[in-house]
């Protein structure tokens, strides 16, 4: 391989570092509106009476749309492609705008002006009489069956608040699973621990806020250009909601977006239902731009909630049931509340480890906060934080390392999952032993801790996806064509939302070919100018994407050997000919393939193929082991390094993967120790920007050491498998572990700040 | 057919009329700069001394251009598929920037700046020195041996001044060609008669000027947006010029371009050159838009010159042998002299009768003038315009009337001819026929005519193409996909340059399906959304593109169809299933293609198909008859009435077809009686604007009557031939004809403006 496994800089490196690349907000068009929103200050009310009036009169103001004369044909914004837990159909739950908003941002109404400053002046010109109604906010509270219901229309008819439905993933091994037959697998423990844990509200905190201009023409067509991380999903979902054709609406990229992180995952957000609405009116371009705030309080978050889990083993330390319950606050909407707590439970409790009785049941609850969602990970971090809390306590109850217990109980290739692929290759052993090297695990763990900087060890590992099968089809499909002068061009839908993917897809697809990379180019991001394609998410892109290229270079090359062998050309056996940096040779004949495109084209040949592939899952095994220091007195947790080792199976561009793995562990830091949306009642969200938002600043980023590990998955392209979520899943748990051995406190609720720390240690007496 | 032969209004239409729609001009970049053009004001010069210093050291200067430091490797601006009349390799005489202007408005350099206002002004403080060179203007002086040598280093080795080489069209029905049977072939005539024309340089007058918008990134990659009818072409001729990867030159139309009538093939004015080159060197998207006299003296023009022929009858009439000479004046550099000096013998002499010995020589030949190059008709104007004036001759000698002269000698669908593709189906005679009617031919031809407005009338019968074949390999390529909720996707490089046809596209596209028109879309004018494609040229537009759909649609009913007649599904025989109107139907039952496609890709299948195919040519007749009205006092040609009868094979829009009749004869008109480029020797083309080139106003409209003739191809697609060019190749000889008719004097120079009218009575003693 001539490509694959170097570090091949980016494609996309100079414009972004110059500022030349083109995002969202710096497209303009002819005759362009601009637009802002009214959103509702409660957090439950009904829209007594709205008056527009004011806000049409003001000279500029081009359009205003409420709720009152837009289409209010409710929808779901999560793509539309799912099939597991559920049927196809999503709870579609939710309208452009609302007269009963359900959380304190819910879309009122919006205006379109010649520009924002009078949008924004018209916004604030709109009279609306509201009736407050009673909300709840906490996803326990919500399943009480006398708290407020959210969703009278759409929640579940039989549990109180419930989205969807409870998602119920199960396993047995050697028997049909039932509950009793779970019980059975508890009663022969030896051991039996628990563990519980509370986790925040956390957000994207993408570099780049969400935007969309739309363009809708009086023929039928609507044209969006936005920050979508899945351009043909979130055409179908406009699609579906404007009753327009699928054929008509155009979802693209200009090409860039400032991070993705599952926040622009089909539609969070609205930028693009609203932009449309807007424009679809007006019959002129419409732009919207999310201020930070906006973004903040009005698109989806990553679900917080309660997560118990109980596991029990063999005094030898066999793991042999393991039953978790997730109640996670899915906020006013479905979106992708029912799809995550099913990943929730087939990745976050039931992929990592070997255990043959397994329950694990899934509240998506509705409440009147905002809509949570797909954020990296995807449910899999929350179930991976209880489930690691039960294997470190079953470790301390039995008194064995908690590597030694990990490793005896990790997945195999020849297990049984509750997958309905196979396991394929397991490097978590390696991993766990990796990171335990790096971190200095037996030198450091178990140590006695005193005065007020206590230091500590932990590790965790985990797994996730490599796509999105089985939870939704999940499909690839590129057109391949060699120009006229031999170069290759790919044209997939696929966007490039940051980690380099649309890079490391021509590492992959030069040497599945043959040709150089430097003549080779992608084109992406576009619904129009590639077939269909469920977009960057579920660390898809270069899994996925890489496959259905294999299928179509084969073809291509296919078609390239035989039409070189014929008599105008080599005139010799095509199975003699290959196709090597553009060289086709063999028989002790060869010529370009420029030369050869060049000639087919005068003879009226081209080399094109188009290729749909829905590939199988491959599971990414990883290991994270925390260095911590614990300040006593102030109750500051300092992470001082994170060792990261990831199965990726075959490492394509090293310096990506390892971009991959330092962002990941970065938002688990922030995550386990410094970010929190804090609601409060009747305000809302307190975190509208990033200075009541704690990221992790550089003075919280530990040292991150990312080992890179290649066990050659049987299905992925030259044997890889995903790593851009996996990163961030296995870090709050590694650290949960190391804080416990610095103090000798397990916390239980996240993220580790000072006060919460403080109280825990002072409840365990530990100050 | 559901749609094919109904008025369905365009799919532009709404963004055209309100101003909406999006042209190059209206293209905003974020860091874009703007472009001005140094230009030589020399006929041929040689650049001593060029000094930028003063322009770059003006503020907002961010680059310049000269030969200094751009890329001076040769190139042409015509496509580059060209196969007949000569190999695939154009005469490569031309370079961005020159060190010896050949004309006057010839590019000497180009600044980009951060307004145009800077820009102009740096134009002016570029310090040139010129050593003024000789130079010569006319064809037939131009190919005298000791006039100037126009282009020393790519002339014609053999031949001063012709560029690339003589072009000889030759044709013996029962033997070999030769000189000597051709002269055989006269010698058995009883009749021979010749005819001379001088044709002037006209310009296309597209309502949209010049433009493009070039984005060169650091990682190689180059998008312009364009007015370029050929974006694929386009991409290639640019990526040579600049030895870049065509896989990474993106052109594309924004998607509108104001009207191309060939002078915008390949490059014609440079804007993507001029546009690119600077865009290299700042690193920063560069926008240029010609001026309105940059467009009329630096871009191509219909090629003006001489026409001589020479036809021998038997004395019934029966056409024996036409020998035909044209020395058309190509200007400073070969774009498509070649080709249209062919196209100009091959259609314009040797493609509306049979004639058994035929002979055509062209000479395109270099002057120091601007480029001529495509024009709607493409060389077979200037062919039609002196054979036509032959024919009207030998009625004159033979005393026969001129329709029926004609009829007995039009080419037979079995007729052999100088094409490698059967005639196919041939309606001339029933256009004659239709247009001698309308105009009334029986009642008022031959009248003596007294008083001072005199009235004649005439006729005329020609033929053209329906597509680029044989002259290049004529590539159509689109992919078909059928969205997840039924509707149709067609994706095609082919433009929209203003006639409609990607609404006919989509008409024809419905009917070969069996889907409805209201959900089909048609994304066009991209050469990164599509496979490989020749452009909208040559009438081949809606003919090509249409016959490649015709495979893609077949290829994709019977995947469709087949699919539906699965189990999970209709559960039948594929056979005997249908589809129409998007509903899937046989043996009884029946589900839409909506449903089938939504579970279709729930099961991981789509339904797309990438084609491509190089289809035949078919030949398109058609007879125009004119009634004019000739001041004798002032000398003014009105032209009344143009009874315009079309043989278009099959018509997909009636409305669409009558505005390209419309269109077309108006541009003939244009060119008989008004339009004239006028050279001053020191100055160049007097014609820099619509104020100083008589454009056709709305007074010289005559009533058009457009008569559409179905005779059902048997290569077209639903029987239809093309219809883009050849409404404005009969209109000149008509006019001509019965201004002969009105005057008894037979003009042998156009246009036929009042002083040249004048000239020509009194020279034939008739004021």
């Amino acid at each position: 391989m001539k490509y694959v496994g170097k570090n091949i800089p980016r494609n996309d490196g100079f414009d972004k570092a110059t500022g030349l690349g083109q995002f969202t907000m710096d497209v303009s068009m002819p005759h362009m509106l601009y637009a802002r929103v009214l959103r509702s200050p409660y957090a439950h009310a009904k829209v007594v009476k709205i008056d527009t009036s004011a806000a049409e009169a003001l000279p500029g103001v081009v359009t205003v749309c409420t709720f009152e004369n837009t289409t209010n044909k409710p929808f779901n914004t999560s793509a539309t492609m799912v099939t597991t837990p559920r049927p196809a159909e999503p709870v579609r739950d939710q309208t452009i705008f609302t007269d009963e908003p359900k959380y304190i941002g819910d879309e009122v109404a919006a205006v379109a002006a010649e520009t924002e400053a009078i949008a924004a002046e018209a916004i604030k010109r709109i009279k609306v009489e509201y009736e407050v109604l009673p909300a709840v906010y906490d996803p326990v509270e919500a399943l009480k069956p006398d708290s407020p219901e959210v969703q009278p229309l759409y929640g579940n008819k039989e549990h109180h608040n419930v989205c969807g439905e409870i998602v119920r993933v199960t396993f047995c091994e050697h028997e049909p699973y039932s509950d009793e037959a779970l019980e059975r697998g508890f009663a022969q423990a030896d051991v039996i621990v628990d563990a519980d844990i509370k986790l925040p509200r956390v957000k994207q905190c993408q570099m780049e806020v969400h935007a969309a201009v739309a363009s809708y023409k009086a023929n039928g067509t609507l044209e969006i250009i936005s920050t979508t991380q899945t351009p043909t999903p979130t055409k179908m979902i406009v699609a579906y909601a404007f009753d327009l054709p699928e054929s008509k609406v155009r979802v693209r990229n200009p090409p860039y977006l400032g991070g993705g992180f599952g926040v622009r995952i089909g539609i969070s957000g609205k930028a693009e239902l609203l932009a449309a609405a807007l424009s679809m009116k007006a019959l002129r371009p419409v732009k919207i731009v999310y201020s930070r705030e906006e973004d903040f309080i009005a698109s989806d978050t990553r679900h917080g909630g309660y997560m118990h889990a109980r596991l029990g083993a063999k005094k030898d330390g066999t793991f042999l049931a393991l039953d978790t319950t997730a109640k996670l606050n899915t906020g006013a909407y479905c979106t992708f509340g029912v799809e995550l707590l099913a990943v929730c439970g087939v990745c976050g409790t039931a992929g990592t480890y070997h255990i043959p009785y397994l329950r694990y049941m899934g509240y998506p609850v509705y409440t009147n906060q905002q809509t949570a969602g797909a954020f990296r990970g995807f449910g899999t971090p929350q179930g991976t934080a209880v489930v690691e809390a039960c294997v470190d306590k079953l470790a301390k109850v039995l008194d064995m390392d908690p590597i030694r217990l990990r490793k005896m109980n990790t997945m195999k290739p020849d297990d049984k999952n509750f997958f309905p692929f196979s396991v394929g290759s397991v490097g978590t052993n390696e991993c766990l032993d990796k990171a335990a090297a790096e971190i200095g695990w037996y030198e450091k763990r178990g140590k006695v801790q005193t005065g007020n900087k206590r230091r500590g060890v932990g590790i965790a590992c985990n797994t996730h996806v490599s796509n999105a099968a089985p939870f939704c089809v999940d499909y690839n499909a590129v057109n391949m064509i060699i120009e006229q002068d031999g170069s290759l061009r790919i044209n997939t839908a696929i966007p490039e939302i940051g980690p380099g993917s649309t890079t490391a897809l021509i590492q992959v697809a030069c040497d599945l070919l043959g040709v150089p990379f430097e003549t080779t180019t992608i084109i992406f991001g576009d619904s129009a100018a590639a077939p269909f394609d469920i977009g960057s998410h579920a660390t898809r892109t270069l899994y996925s994407v890489s496959q259905v290229m294999e299928d179509a270079a084969a073809e291509l090359k296919a078609d390239i050997l035989s039409y070189a062998a014929g008599k105008d050309f080599l005139d010799t056996d095509a199975s003699a000919l290959t196709l090597e940096n553009g060289i086709i040779s063999g028989n002790g004949k060869e010529m370009t393939l420029k030369a050869l495109a060049y000639e087919a084209h005068l003879k009226g040949k081209q080399f094109l193929v188009s290729k749909c592939k829905v590939p199988d899952n491959s599971l990414p095994f990883a290991a994270q082991a925390a260095e911590v220091e614990v300040d006593m007195e102030l109750g500051l947790v300092k992470v001082l390094k994170i060792a990261a080792a990831h199965d990726v199976g075959k490492v394509i561009n090293p310096r990506l993967c390892e971009g991959q793995v330092e962002g990941g562990v970065l938002q688990g830091v922030g995550w386990a120790v410094r970010e929190e949306m804090t609601y409060e009642e009747g305000k809302g969200f307190y975190n509208t920007g990033f200075h009541k938002y704690m990221l992790p600043t550089a003075d919280d980023h530990p040292e991150i050491i990312s080992i890179l590990v290649e066990s050659n998955d049987p299905k992925g392209t030259f044997g890889m498998k995903g790593i851009g979520e996996v990163g961030c899943i296995p870090t709050l748990p590694a650290i949960f572990s190391a804080v416990e051995d610095a103090t000798g406190v397990r916390f239980e609720e996240a993220p580790l700040t000072p006060d919460r720390v403080l109280a825990g240690l002072k409840a365990a007496g530990k100050i």
